[in-house]
């Protein structure tokens, strides 16, 4: 059984969603839909590219993953399909792939070029139901990736946040806020093993394993889900009792 | 594979949706369901008929097309199921179904009355689970259209929103405010090949095809993927930029 | 066909919702999703065991019901399988179990220690992803309860709200306000037949059987589609009319 996941900043109350399921369920009548999220921020490349790492490599081999935060929709970027260790992604050319490339044993990408598999008239302005739409369905039923288009050898990539360490220090950032408050940050796991101590602000944070290690309201670091430096509190905000957003600098001190 | 879309106004925290899906899955346990939106502002029936009108035709033949806006719900106005070409919709009569009847090629409705296509006690305030959960589902299944009840040969329709057009100017309005802040017109978009101008308050608004010809934050108006004249901005909100709403005047002048 | 239900309080925007279908995908490729919900509040338990009481009986036998609203994720709280008239769950020991099993006709509940039916290396902070989400597609493949960890005899349940009575006046409280603005009662709906009068406040309330038996804008009180007392305006928020909020006491006045 197929799959295909979609991903958009598209909300679902104008129906834009609806317009690019039936796209899909023209061309692949019995394909599954799940839905991860629209509800992404209008345009927020980065944030979306992070979600994607989430999920993408969790479904099985042959899933079609589309995710469509297009801002520059209309514009000359291109449109592409990736297969990356047997899942595919169907998504713009502007970065939204940088982490799955990043992650990936083995990938290739080509360009969403071949007329046969779009819709005959292109809108301007809504390439997710004419364009990545049929793309994904076309995956979805066995298409070979080849035939959609020529290779793109070089994705366009986001450019990474910076980690600078030396001996004493790690300073990375915070990334993303997820809806729990907690403060998602740059910087590897492995860092906090060799750390005594987290730092936000003046605020020193104290490491933990798990939340059960502190009382509810009060703050920790430790390595989230994602294998990656998280601060949190324990049954409430980090963001919000650390007044942090996307860039507030997180330093780990070493032993 | 039959598939059910579904478009509601209830949004989905209170669970009202999952109770709409299992009386559906109840009758039938392997069908597909499309969540189109459970975000619909409650009782906008306009809104929801747009949106509608986005997606009903891009489905297969024999797709069920399930919406329940129903702000009149507990009063007299009748439930419907229609037959639109080869596609099925179910939903209240209350103008929700207008752009679809105005669309299609052919179409009949059926008023929601048999008795054994409904659950057993019919509750007054929840026919979405109680009396179109069960019709869609039994449509879904293959049961004939005219078993669900007599036929309903004038189903209330929405009174359009006017666009007047004299010699040197067509005058329409502002008829939806997409998530990007798009306003939706209610003007053909093939009237904007004969207009040099497109006005909304004293704003001149540049004429355009895509996106990609202006800059970042600049307006344009242009045929949007509905074939409707859209006033944007590139990766911005028009909405916001222009202060309009819903019912604003948007002018084009003719050459 | 089996399907799973997903309800959480995650959000979708972060990816995590995406992570937890990916896991079940990965397992069982072939199995139908429905998203119930993934906008509950934060930790609102109670709200989801209400939500997940108005669906959870309405799906097939042999439905999955998977729900994940976890405050104490990381702490030493237990993770439940439980079957009730034959249909599954997958949730943490929290509660949020509590109306299905005082209204289910018979129910047995494990805990989720089985090494074999989660990922190899479970996170403290996403037991959705590594052991609810396993747990749940094994179940919906056909596993048996009893694989999957020791019985509990006893999970943890919420206290009820509390409905007073004396042979004048039954009192009870609103224990939730819908996106509608209703607000759903913990008085049974039984109990509105032998009354005369429903106050909010000071406020008498008049009770009707439908909303079509008063004016938009005013207020009733009417059996709701749960068999509850619930007090509701028709095409208004009766929440905002009543300045009312979960807790606000209800009364009848008895015949």
């Amino acid at each position: 059984m197929t799959r295909i996941t979609l991903l958009t900043d598209f909300g679902t109350r104008d129906g834009y969603v609806g317009a690019m399921k039936g796209a899909i369920a023209a061309i692949f009548p019995g394909v599954i839909l799940d839905d991860i999220s629209h509800q992404v921020e209008p345009g927020d490349v980065h944030g979306a590219s992070l979600a994607l790492e989430r999920y993408w490599h969790l479904y099985p081999q042959g899933t079609v993953h589309l995710a469509v935060v297009d801002p520059g929709v209309g514009t000359s970027r291109r449109a592409l399909a990736v297969e990356a260790d047997r899942r595919f992604l169907v998504l713009p050319d502007n970065g939204l792939a940088s982490r799955v490339l990043e992650g990936a044993s083995s990938w290739r990408a080509v360009s969403l070029d071949a007329p046969a598999y779009r819709t005959r008239e292109v809108s301007s302005t809504f390439h997710g139901r004419d364009l990545f739409a049929p793309a994904a369905a076309y995956l979805a039923r066995g298409i070979h990736l080849s035939r959609l288009g020529a290779p793109v050898p070089e994705p366009v990539r986001l450019s990474p946040s910076s980690v600078q360490e030396d001996e004493a220090t790690v300073t990375g950032e915070v990334i993303a806020l997820d809806r729990f408050g907690n403060l998602v940050t740059n910087v590897d796991g492995e860092r906090l093993r060799r750390a005594r101590d987290v730092r936000v602000g003046d605020r020193s944070i104290p490491l933990a394993t798990t939340y059960g290690e502190v009382e509810p309201g009060e703050l920790l670091a430790l390595v989230n889900s994602d294998q990656r430096v998280e601060v949190a509190a324990r049954e409430d905000s980090a963001a919000r009792i650390l007044d942090a957003r996307v860039g507030t600098p997180v330093r780990l001190h070493l032993e």
